[in-house]
């Protein structure tokens, strides 16, 4: 049995014991995950249906026919459909009577939603991730080594995109650079656009990389990330073009005394929203508490962010195979920010980092 | 008065005339039409509040309350949340007893819209598109100078692509290629990463650039576009490694022949279907009609894909000011696939090509 079959049945399993009917994907790392297609969301409905009992149906537009066919596993039944029907049309014969709850892809775009549930009439609706995350939330072997191999490309990226760093290079010329870079060493795309914020634009967490040229005295900040076979990366680093002032000295040590705590909290058994809470103490402790805007970290795995986040509230405990980013920062308005970003592995013998750039303060 | 908020007044007349309470937007090309924000979608809520009267409401994670005050016009009430509440709860005063009609961004991610329902109990549910294609399927003159901009991006970077085509090269190298040189010569971000299909790979309409190498006697179909100020384009053309066999050259010039009726066709006062069937009249003239397996074309603008489509049903009046893709194409499985892709608008003086890279069959 090959491991997509196996996934589904395990998340057939769930929808059992949670009385759900069905769940009904997106083309998202939901449909990676369960069957290795990976096609891009738009205006044609694409729905991949999962009973909690049966084989499931994938219904697509015509021209994904021949990408549907050729998985490796074909694990589902495939209905395909041209531009002038209404794919909504092959769903209603699906639904059988008496069932009452579909979860839903949080990722489907609302327009195909609100379409479909025209085959739903009558039901209750939840998201797909709180069933998903039991499976998806818990990385294997396999997957914590292609996560480290991510990893290990941002910290070669990084190692040289700290060379380029120096008056008169735009933001967005590092980016381009970084996004390069990435791509050569195997990146298949970005994890997301990548954010380089410098001056006083590093007091915005996410900063839409612009035209701004460095200047001297400046801090940089460096965040982003690649897939490798569909797993990501994330790391941010922060730079100080020539010298850095005392107080820059103080909010960078903070921020990279945070990171270290919050690494140094992770383990097994306790709550996620306790390593937000020692990585904030630290920040608040030296005085920055209010200028920590943001929660500590997120869950990576095929998705940039998912489960678990890292943040006040989060009760979810911490168990072997989980990975997440550990990424406090200090915004300070108008002046300047700092934030150090890691991925972090909770694996049998504790947590590992798969980002190992240097976190001290760099001067260019 | 700005031009946003002349479009945020244009729209609200829509909705008084249909009876709309409400537009709920997403970060999505709306929200940059109605405000010039532009931020990515993630889990955090975004939500952008329109209603029939009164001032719109913009509801966003803390972090971003920056680039919302810095906005050119800041022409809405701003309300940021921080990661340990619940945004929802800004919305639940905003709406009025007595509303009844929500429009949601089609956009949205359906998680985000399952949350909101929260804040409308009782309402009934449309799409914005149908509201906003009435101002956004019509490109005033700065809008058409920026697609056409941005079109003769593509034009340049197939020019400059095509000399690069030769028997070794992977999909993926050519795909790196298209994507260096595009943002080279400006492009914001891509329109959509880069369909590159070699081979047999070609008889699939959007396949997934992969690793595959050309080999002499291939076509190769090379499908991509960039952003200009936000603006996209779109372009497709079909190349022939070495010398192309004598069925190569018919299906071809069908496509050929078929592209260029189909912008001929385009005139004020016609119905979009029509340059569909007169497109696809060609190919079905030369046998190929079972073949041509999507639809002609779609809209274009700050979306790849918007209104208006040409497609088979669609009865839309063709207008001054309305932007869309002409692109057949005959893909014969197994075996290989042609398309040919142009922008065009349609001005006052008739129909223009925002692209203009030679349709004829170039064997390199």
């Amino acid at each position: 049995m090959g491991s997509y079959t196996a996934r589904i049945q395990k998340i057939q399993a769930i929808m059992k014991s949670q009385n759900t009917d069905y769940m009904v994907f997106a083309p998202t790392s939901h449909l990676f995950y369960l069957t290795g297609l990976k096609t891009t969301a738009d205006e044609r409905l694409q729905v991949f249906l999962v009973p909690a009992e049966g084989k499931p149906v994938m219904i697509m537009p015509d021209m994904y026919r021949e990408a549907a066919e050729n998985l490796e596993e074909k694990n589902f039944e495939l209905a395909t459909w041209s531009d002038e029907t209404d794919p909504v049309n092959l769903l209603l014969p699906l639904i059988k009577k008496g069932s009452a709850i579909a979860a839903i892809d949080e990722r489907m775009w609302a327009g195909h939603f609100l379409s479909l549930r025209r085959a739903f009439v009558g039901f209750e609706f939840i998201g797909v991730s709180n069933l998903m995350r039991e499976i998806r939330m818990f990385k294997d072997q396999y997957e914590m080594s292609q996560l480290a191999k991510a990893g290990g490309l941002t910290d070669k990226v990084m190692a040289e995109v700290r060379m380029v760093i120096q008056p008169g290079i735009s933001e967005k010329e590092l980016a381009f650079f970084v996004e390069s870079k990435l791509k050569e060493y195997g990146a298949e795309e970005l994890s997301f656009k990548p954010i380089v914020a410098s001056g006083p634009n590093t007091s915005s967490p996410h900063h839409y990389t612009g035209e701004r040229k460095l200047q001297m005295g400046d801090l940089v900040v460096l965040d982003f990330g690649g897939l490798f076979q569909g797993y990501c990366s994330d790391m941010t680093r922060t730079f100080s073009v020539g010298k850095a002032s005392a107080e820059v000295k103080k909010v960078f040590n903070a921020v990279k005394d945070a990171n270290e705590a919050g690494f140094l909290a992770v383990q097994q058994g306790i709550a996620c929203e306790k390593v937000d809470e020692v990585a904030r103490e630290v920040i608040s402790r030296a005085g920055y508490g209010e200028y920590f805007i943001h929660r500590t970290g997120h869950g990576i795995g095929l998705d940039i962010h998912e489960d678990p986040y890292i943040v006040k509230g989060n009760q979810e405990i911490l168990k072997t195979g989980m990975t997440f980013s550990i990424e406090p920062g200090i915004y300070l308005p108008g002046k300047f920010g700092v934030r150090i970003e890691d991925i972090v592995g909770l694996t049998e013998n504790g947590p590992v980092r798969f980002n190992n750039f240097s976190r001290e303060l760099i001067e260019t």
